[in-house]
């Protein structure tokens, strides 16, 4: 009962296809910062993380879901396995992977890094949890602290002697954090007094490392109302010596763990902060900046969310396709001759169905997560202003889509996958329904659904004059002009293009309600505008994939070898999958354009009382 | 932690909206077999099922799931508190309610009852699981029974000592029943000894009750291969004695306990028959008509999974938007002044999409599980072979969408009651994550999503030269005619019967492949199919809905008295809600109608080796 899933979660094969043949990762060798990396290299990493994720973290995913951290009142316990997998992750250097060789890192790039994390996810997200947010808590460090506390805290989270976290949300202000009440008091000495409460904190407390490095986000004393007044600060554990010893206790306390319905391995936490009146922070960078340097690092956490979502997704349709190729039951709806044998159930229509719309959300969206990360690299290491300046543009875009696209249509595939496997799917003692517990979480989290529905329409759409939309499009048109000439593609080109054309003019149809003081109108239907933009973004990255699978099908056809065989297998379920996305999927366009076309006010215009 | 949600789960005044004024059920009082009735014995049975909901099922909802019922390898053990809550059912009379007089019943219509489980099942569908099958169970030896069956099995299921399973699925035999391998053999007395295994009993074991009459299909030894070869027995857990006393212990053996993601407080079993050679059991009925008898049974049992999956969705609608009213967090987006305080998130248009989507899911599919029950009371009732058939006609069309509908858009709504509620939503501490995993089994018990689109295009819309499909439109029609002079529903009845046209049209485009050797094709997207007419009809009972509202509205307005205060806000609510259901939801055929035309055939033609 309750088995660990012993399939391979991952598609090795599809990482292969997306970082080296797609994106081309090994062309950014051609840049000085990646200079002593080529393709070996790279795919070298990629073998490390695979290896150890399937032999410590995939092996205890059901474990730390069935036995999650537990809070006695004074200490929290976690299975021995997500420590000893850390250890794992750890030593193999992943923890600095990304960063510069001089802070003990390997400057392997971020989109690569990204599909290691592919791995480690797939197998286990709720483990994989506490490495990625003290990744995220370590860059912003990297990004905006002081050498004081790059040396502190920074260094010993990249060895992964200390973990981070990332404190935002409160009790009483979730996505709301201009109401934010956790208080910051200057103290001679340049240190500052943190007092107040912080909600949802993952990884909040544990024993996996030495310490735990939180940065919150507070309001120093007399600071402007609203999210022009947050501050950020290093609040740690332990306070940590000039030597790198850890001090005493900080007055960070767990005011409780929370159980949530997946994602169970992940301690996730209320955290008291100055309760005794002695938690002591460090502010980081200038005061009142400090949601703005969240924000900088946030289109990296947010490509993460979305990568987790993601990884969820693969895992689930690869369980689904497995059981699907294996498990026997019905017949042809031709075939009236009861004594036949029973077909595997990937024979009927509506299981290919389940199964397509699966592999259309998992790999489009893995694309769309793996291009993001890779504009990340471009933008860090751009040979020019222009080049920066562009990719950050097109990343800013992106993000929303990034970040809430997989985390809705990949908790839909998993959906899909628990469908395929029927009355066992809904059973513990198959991995799939965890992966949709675990997957409910990601439009929540990182800015829910509904917030990534008003960056794009509120902010993104409108952000200097369009440059952002223009850029989006014009790279989406250069992708339609490179698959136009290809016989396979035209079609789906050409219904691209249209699409392009309809989502400008509702665009515009809809852009002088922003002007003209109906804000909330504008805004009414963001979270459709969003969906309706991912679906865009998605055909995008399937029309790129199948593109490549064009190619590789046709060299392979002009030399009499080449593709072939499986090979020639994966490339045709590449055009089939892109062909799916189009036929299924782009028309639901017909059904959102018009109803964001026409600013449909029916949810305004509902009275409370009416509920 | 994880305490009981104490708001009330049941929107009473929308379940006598629903019963009283749409449907006015009051008027089967003109019936003879009803005649006893009228609304104030009807809505006292309410009463009595609302009272006993919320003080015994409700109480215990978490705590079921908290505490699964567990097995030993010897007895079933199950918190006490169900035993008790079923003990308050049985002794208020709702297991015999719906049958005559002379079998101890209240001759209650069933559209009625059916009004009395969505209380139970929205205060605990896990406990309220165990009457829904014994009753379910006893209809069917009430109309197929001999007798002795009637006697031995069925009256001690009425007054409750015995309770009662359908043991169709197999282990290797989920949906494909045409596979079962459970055998009878015939004895020298009349009875047969039943050998095999039965997966995914609910309520398979438990000791809520003296005994339990499972009903099981299986294969008299010589019969026809597939389902024509079916028969179906009695066959208890205890022998029954001539006087009704218990005799020996049947070989019927609990083989285990399936662990589900959620309904957990159901005992859901693998059952072994006959492991010792010694499992009895009667035949019902003539032998290899076993499925017909199922079949015809089958629309009442499906009426009752669509009713809870509506339940659930009722539940969770309500805790969101009593959470809703009550949170405070973000400002309009025309508000600049973070001084300002925030608002109930009820104001956000986004989190009124959520709650406004979820009550156009929870109150149209309500109205039609009971419309659907209310055709079972005239198919029971009918006056004419023509009035019967023509009820049996209609219910057998609609008896799909009955099914999926809320089991696919109300698991939807849970979703979104998640998702107002964001982090807390997530947790276990509140009620929606539960409903949410509970609701995810009604897509595939009883008939998968996939089986219904089968059910729906290959056979309900082709029966009797497309009849069936024929009176439904009629049948609506007739509706929309009675709307069309309305004021505020003259555009809607418009927008449905262009609907219904292309509907027709797209339907009619089909309907070649069916009949020219194209079967896999035609039935490719039947899913699709069955999502699309379940919009239909549900905009259809949104327009039934909307009429009276609007005459009651009209009503008050005229007299200048009558609907006022909450009542107006309760009527306006349902305008609201089939405004939001036109605008948001019937436009997603613009999406499936033109895929259905063209009889996509993009998963067709996919290759398994592709994937």
């Amino acid at each position: 009962m309750a088995a660990e899933n012993t399939l391979s979660t991952i598609d090795r094969r599809d990482l292969d296809f997306q970082l080296f043949e797609v994106l081309e990762v090994q062309r950014l060798a051609a840049r000085p910062h990646f200079a002593d990396h080529d393709r070996e290299t790279l795919a070298a990493a990629l073998d490390t993380a695979q290896a150890i994720a399937a032999a410590h973290f995939q092996t205890h995913n059901r474990k730390n879901d069935l036995h999650e951290p537990s809070f006695d009142g004074n200490r929290v316990t976690i299975i021995p396995e997500v420590r000893a997998a850390l250890d794992k992750f750890i030593e193999a250097g992943f923890m600095a992977a990304h960063r510069p060789y001089d802070e003990g890192g390997q400057q392997l790039p971020w989109s690569l890094l990204q599909g290691c994390f592919a791995c480690f996810n797939a197998a286990n997200v709720a483990s994989t949890a506490y490495p990625f947010l003290t990744i995220g808590a370590a860059n912003l460090i990297g990004s905006f602290g002081n050498a004081d506390q790059k040396t502190r805290y920074m260094a010993p989270m990249l060895t992964g002697r200390f973990f981070g976290t990332m404190c935002l949300s409160e009790p009483q202000a979730g996505s709301g954090l201009a109401d934010i009440r956790t208080r910051a008091t200057p103290l001679p000495d340049g240190n500052y007094r943190i007092q107040g409460s912080k909600m949802w904190i993952s990884g909040g407390e544990h024993d996996l490392s030495e310490n735990i490095v939180h940065l919150v986000l507070a309001k120093i004393d007399g600071a402007p109302a609203g999210v022009r007044g947050i501050s950020l600060f290093t609040v740690p554990k332990f306070r940590v010596n000039d030597d790198g010893s850890l001090g005493a206790r900080n007055d960070v306390q767990l005011a409780g763990l929370n159980h949530k319905m997946g994602f169970r391995g992940t301690t996730n936490t209320l955290l008291s902060f100055g309760e005794n009146g002695d938690c002591i922070g460090q502010l980081i960078g200038t005061p009142h900046r400090g949601l703005e340097y969240m924000f900088m690092m946030m289109n990296e956490a947010r490509i993460g969310v979305g990568l987790g979502a993601t990884s969820l997704g693969i895992a689930g349709y690869r369980y689904s396709l497995d059981y699907a190729r294996q498990r026997l039951q019905g017949r042809a709806p031709d075939n009236k001759d009861p004594a036949s044998p029973p077909l595997p159930i990937i024979q009927h229509a509506d299981i290919r169905r389940l199964l397509l719309a699966q592999k259309a959300a998992v790999e489009g969206a893995l694309a769309l997560c793996l291009y993001a990360a890779y504009l990340v690299d471009i933008e860090h290491t751009a040979a020019s202003p222009e080049e920066k300046q562009q990719a950050t543009l097109l990343l800013d875009m992106l993000t929303p889509m990034v970040k809430s696209w997989p985390s809705e249509f990949c908790l839909e595939a998993n959906k899909h996958a628990i469908q395929v496997l029927g009355g066992y799917g809904y059973t513990r003692d198959y991995p799939v329904e965890q992966y949709y517990r675990d997957n409910r979480l990601n439009p929540i989290h990182e800015g829910t659904h509904g917030v990534q529905g008003m960056d794009l329409l509120g902010r993104k759409v409108l952000m200097q004059n369009g440059a952002g939309l223009a850029l989006l499009l014009n790279t989406i048109r250069a992708d339609i002009a490179a698959a136009r000439d290809l016989v396979p593609l035209a079609g789906h080109a050409e219904t691209l293009e249209a699409a392009l054309q309809k989502l400008e003019q509702t665009t515009r149809a809809m852009a002088p309600a922003a002007k003209d003081g109906r804000i909330a109108l504008y805004l009414a239907n963001a979270t459709l505008y969003l969906d309706m933009m991912g679906h865009v973004v998605i055909a995008w990255m399937w029309l790129r994939q199948a593109r490549i699978a064009a190619l590789a099908l046709a060299a392979g056809a002009d030399a009499g070898a080449g593709a072939a065989g499986s090979e020639a297998d994966f490339y045709q379920g590449k055009l089939a999958a892109c062909r799916y996305f189009y036929a299924y999927e782009l028309g639901k366009l017909d059904y959102w354009l018009p109803l964001l076309a026409r600013l449909e006010p029916a949810t305004l215009e509902m009275q409370p009382a009416w509920f």
